[in-house]
């Protein structure tokens, strides 16, 4: 049971969990009250719906992995480019344990709400977006560090595009996990994923190239 | 509704429109019974279970996916490296219409059931990887053509590691498409995964390399 705080806090602690093991739709209000040891009543004082209760959720969420990744070791390393390896590096130190805690919140509700919850789905794109954006200024810092241009003109790819697209191979190597039942696959693709940024960098600068 | 074919062929094209639009949870045995224009005592003569369904369903998405892929015009290219460059092209290219339309039903089918349904999990599992191991053989040969094992060990990553990863990229391609409700941001990183493929091909002939 999720039983800190106060009976919002559990209620969305209760959410996060059982979300991230069954689903939005299999994790009913009933699911929820027995979880958090709150009553009806209590939830519903505090959410005016199960809908609310998903997007409260994933906005907790963000709050919760914002503070979650702005304490990450990651942040220590000077050089921009360094600074992303690590983050990378850390997303994979970090895929342990159980699927259901180390997969994300966000991308599973985002699968079954997009089209009957949209006011869910756009918690949970504000969650997945807003940290992607955490990456994209130093994604920007080390392009211009090498004369490419952030917005992408010269590359044909921006740092934004690329913050998301980490977040895309994140999120398949979660469902990936799933599939396979650990965390394996995910650590390859994510893998592949440092190894595809440190090629673009190395071709982006000619004296790093291999002979 | 999905009224062509057998009880059976409706009952698994209806499950395939549906969950893909809502989800396997919320998608209930009277839906689809509507859906496919049949009742719900055709529905039990045909699966003894939702969850069975489920299975079924993730199985004859895999036979319908398999033919559609084994008639794609990919398969013209002679070269095996540009055949799979083309299937990325193509992945691109059929990223068009409703979310609901080009997304993956196996790979939104694990999201939610992974732990609560491990037969259709493993059904979904099947569905992914089979997929990627239709990719592997043409990686291996342009491995091969290049002096590289396809087992990884002088490169770090293995034919069968890349083919599962194209499909990690694709899946969370789709859930960002769905978190920001339509297919560029998909588009974006197919190309990163393109270009990724790319640049490891070109890393392992020196004489490609850029100057």
């Amino acid at each position: 049971m999720t039983r800190t705080g106060t009976a919002r806090e559990k209620i969305l602690a209760a959410a996060i969990k059982l979300v991230r093991a069954k689903g939005f739709t299999a994790t009913t209000v009933d699911d929820l009250c027995v979880e958090a040891g709150v009553t009806k009543g209590a939830f519903f004082h505090h959410f005016a719906s199960k809908e609310a209760l998903g997007a409260a959720a994933a906005e907790h969420w963000s709050k919760m992995t914002a503070a979650f990744f702005a304490e990450a070791p990651y942040h220590q390393v000077a050089d921009p480019l360094g600074r992303l390896f690590a983050y990378i590096q850390f997303r994979r130190d970090i895929l342990r344990g159980e699927l259901a805690e180390f997969t994300c919140l966000a991308g599973t509700m985002v699968q079954e709400v997009y089209a009957a919850h949209p006011v869910i789905g756009a918690a949970c794109n504000a969650s997945i977006s807003d940290h992607a954006a955490t990456l994209a200024p130093d994604i920007a810092a080390a392009m211009c560090e090498r004369g490419l241009d952030p917005d992408g003109s010269t590359t044909g790819w921006s740092a934004e595009s690329l913050a998301l697209h980490t977040q895309a191979v994140l999120q398949g190597a979660f469902i990936l996990a799933k599939a396979k039942g650990g965390p394996t696959i995910a650590e390859e693709s994510v893998e592949h994923l440092s190894r595809y940024i440190r090629l673009l960098f190395t071709v982006a600068e000619p004296s790093r190239s291999a002979p």
